[in-house]
Order: C-alpha cells, then sequence, then structure tokens
C-alpha cells in the first residue's frame, strides 16, 4: 500500500505567513521567520510538539507527535482522549522546538540558548472521513517508517474509531531561530572568561529487536536506517 | 558566590501529589505517576519546557527553560515578555517532555513512543525581591554549569531590572513514563513482523569556544564535563 502514497512533506512551500498580533515577534526580531521553507523544515525536523488547549479557561500542554503534509499538520490520540475533544473546533497553540545547544556568555544577562521553535495558531479540525484518516496515520507512520505500514496487520476498524485525528492549516504563526556564539557587551571581551557554544543533539541508539519477534524475521531497513533528521 | 549557594535540587522529594480533576490521567493509567521522586527526576533531565497561558481566552505554549529548587520551578525571560507578562499571576500549565525511543508494533494502533513527561499546573507568580531574583538566577545557572556565575562579570542593575523570573508551586500535577518494548494483541505475535524499540538519547558535542575569547583562557571544567542528565 505504502509505495502508492505520496511521501508526506512533498508539498514544495515556497510562501510566507502573514504576521498577525498573534504571531508577531515582541522582541528578538531578527529571529523571526515567517517563511514556510524555514517553518516547514523545522515541522519535519521534530516530530515532538507540544499542543496548547483550553478547559474552562485553563491552559493546557499534551506533549504528543506531530506531521506535516503540504500544508497542514496532524497529530492524533484515543477518541476519548481529554486533549483531543477540547482541541477539536477551537483554538490551539501547537510548538515544534529543538533545542541545539547552550550559548555561554561572558555575563548571565547574555548566556541563551540555540534553538530552532515554531508555534502555529487556529482552529483544530478533526480528520472525519474514515479513509482519509487512515490515509493520514498511514502517511505518519510511513513518514518516519517508509514503507512500514504496509508491512503491518491492517488495523481492525474499531481501533481506527478508537482514533482520532485532528489537524491544523499552517496559516498563522512563526519561527524562531537562533545559531552561533554568544553576543556580548563589547567592553566585555575584553574579560578572561571563557564563552562559546555547547551543541546538544539527538541521536538514535542500536535498535531494540522485541524478543518475541519470530525467527528469522529480520531487522527491516525503516529500522536500520531511522535517523532524527 | 557560587560557593556559597546550596546546590538546586537540593530538596528531598517524598511526597506524593493530590489527583486533581485537572491532573487526574484519564487513559494508560498505570503510566501515571503523582510522586514527587518521579516528577522531580524528569524536571531535573531535561531543562527545556514547554508553558502554556492564555491570552485573550487564546492558547499560547512558548519554548524556555526551567529549573526546579525544592517545591518550585521556575522560568524567566525579558520583563517585555508577552509571554511572562500574560503568565504571572494566571492559570498556567508547565510541560517537561523527554522522547527516549520509539516503540514499533506489528499493528499501527499499537505504536507508540517511551518517554518521560511531567504537566504542572497552578497559578505562576513573579520573584518580587531582586536579591531574591538574582539568587535565582544565579541557581538557573549554577546548576546547569556549576560554580560559572561567580566567574562571570557581574550583573548590570538595568540587565536584572530587565529580566523576570516566574515560579510555580509543584503542588498539582502529574508525570506520565512509558517504558520497555511494543505490548501488541496476543494472536499479532504470530506474525511475522519486526517489532522493538528505537531508542533515542540528547548527546552532548564538543564545545565550540567563541574565538574572540581570550588567549589562555582555558576551558572551564563546568564546560568540559557538562552533560545532558
Amino acid at each position: 500500500m505504502s509505495e502508492t502514497i505520496a511521501p508526506p512533506h512533498s508539498a514544495t512551500s515556497t510562501g510566507t505567513l502573514e504576521v498577525t498580533d498573534r504571531s508577531r515577534l515582541r522582541r528578538s526580531h531578527p529571529r523571526g521567520h515567517f517563511d514556510r521553507v524555514t517553518i516547514d523544515a523545522i515541522l519535519d525536523a521534530q516530530p515532538l510538539c507540544h499542543v496548547g488547549y483550553s478547559i474552562d479557561g485553563a491552559p493546557y500542554v499534551t506533549p504528543t507527535l506531530q506531521w506535516r503534509e503540504g500544508d497542514h499538520v496532524y497529530w492524533h490520540g484515543s477518541s476519548a482522549s481529554r486533549a483531543l475533544k477540547a482541541s477539536k473546533g477551537a483554538q490551539v497553540c501547537l510548538t515544534v522546538s529543538i533545542l541545539d545547544g547552550f550559548v555561554l556568555a561572558r555575563s548571565g544577562f547574555h548566556h541563551s540558548v540555540n534553538s530552532r521553535s515554531v508555534m502555529l495558531f487556529g482552529e483544530a479540525f478533526r480528520v472525519e472521513d474514515p479513509e482519509e484518516k487512515l490515509l493520514k496515520l498511514t502517511r505518519f507512520v510511513d513518514g518516519l517508517f517508509p514503507g512500514r505500514y504496509g508491512s503491518l496487520r491492517p488495523d481492525h476498524a474499531q481501533d481506527l474509531k478508537a482514533t482520532t485525528v485532528l489537524g491544523l492549516k499552517i496559516e498563522e504563526g512563526a519561527a524562531k531561530v537562533r545559531t552561533g556564539g554568544p553576543s556580548d557587551e563589547d567592553e566585555d571581551y575584553a574579560l578572561p572568561i571563557w564563552a562559546g557554544e555547547i551543541p546538544v543533539r539527538t541521536v538514535v541508539g542500536e535498535p531494540i529487536p522485541d524478543p518475541r519477534n519470530l525467527e528469522g524475521v529480520e531487522m527491516p531497513d525503516h529500522v536500520r536506517n531511522f535517523r532524527m533528521k
């Protein structure tokens, strides 16, 4: 099945998001980016996201995985999930962030982190059509592990029913990116203080086969070659 | 200065948070933890957090760094920050999450991730006293890089004024932890499908000294020995 499906992230993103009151960066303007190339690259590099929603006016932030298809991001969960029920048809903020390093300056004030993040705002919608929902879930799994979905036991109808997929159009939001070393006050460069950057990154460890795998079942390429972008 | 300061995270945490309507886990109950040992270990292992707050009823999720001191978590930012102004004295949700791996099952439905996360709820307060604020910031930096604050150019008064520190008492919230391999339907274990776990972790790269460091300034131990817990 998977070979008939267009790869996720396939759309070419050349646009720029309109700056709104919600997405405008108040500070550190030069770090703000509204172009889809920058935004999409961050979304595609980090499946972990944090979705903010409200219940009775109080904010909640739930970590979950997101995936992008063209002009939308999607996430999923149990149809019984309070988070998903509260998000559907409601305003949400979906934030993806990648910590790239710690920036050590010559004063406490100028310490910083190198990071890439995206905040998206809008009304979350539920993918209602069962076939479309299955297609979204297929693309989610195959986006991480190319070709895996077709190798799996097909979904039971009740499992699909028990799963909700939410989506959000990429139309309001901003990316924020900081790279490079510290930026100190001019006079502080004369001080004998070590300054610099400590990079951090996510690495993939050796896959751990389930002890109950049948004999002769080989590790597929989509496992062996899995990397965090 | 730093040697006179008690190490952050120093309090022994033996309590258990009361389960509230907000913090009760609706699903996956066995993955929920309310004991402070579990909660504190996650907070102390991952400085990156996502703070959820509301502006005009709409949710926002801002990535920032948090640090724990005893029964509180703190985060900071520009005093001009919209995020901090909207959070002060308001209900927030502070979420810390660590992705430990991808869990590949024999059906799409049972795919999962191994992760550790904490959601904390409550009213954020601002640290008003200037000396206490400086102490908090000192502990923040020294918590990551032991002894660094005392080696820095002392803060300018206006920099401290321009910095806001917010805090949240650890009293309402929950941790969620998943570990181990896939959990498939009994009959699916007979299928010749590779299942297992792909671990991921954050690693620290080689520190990059600022090219403008003075000659003879050596890399301090708090840089050389820095590790993500």
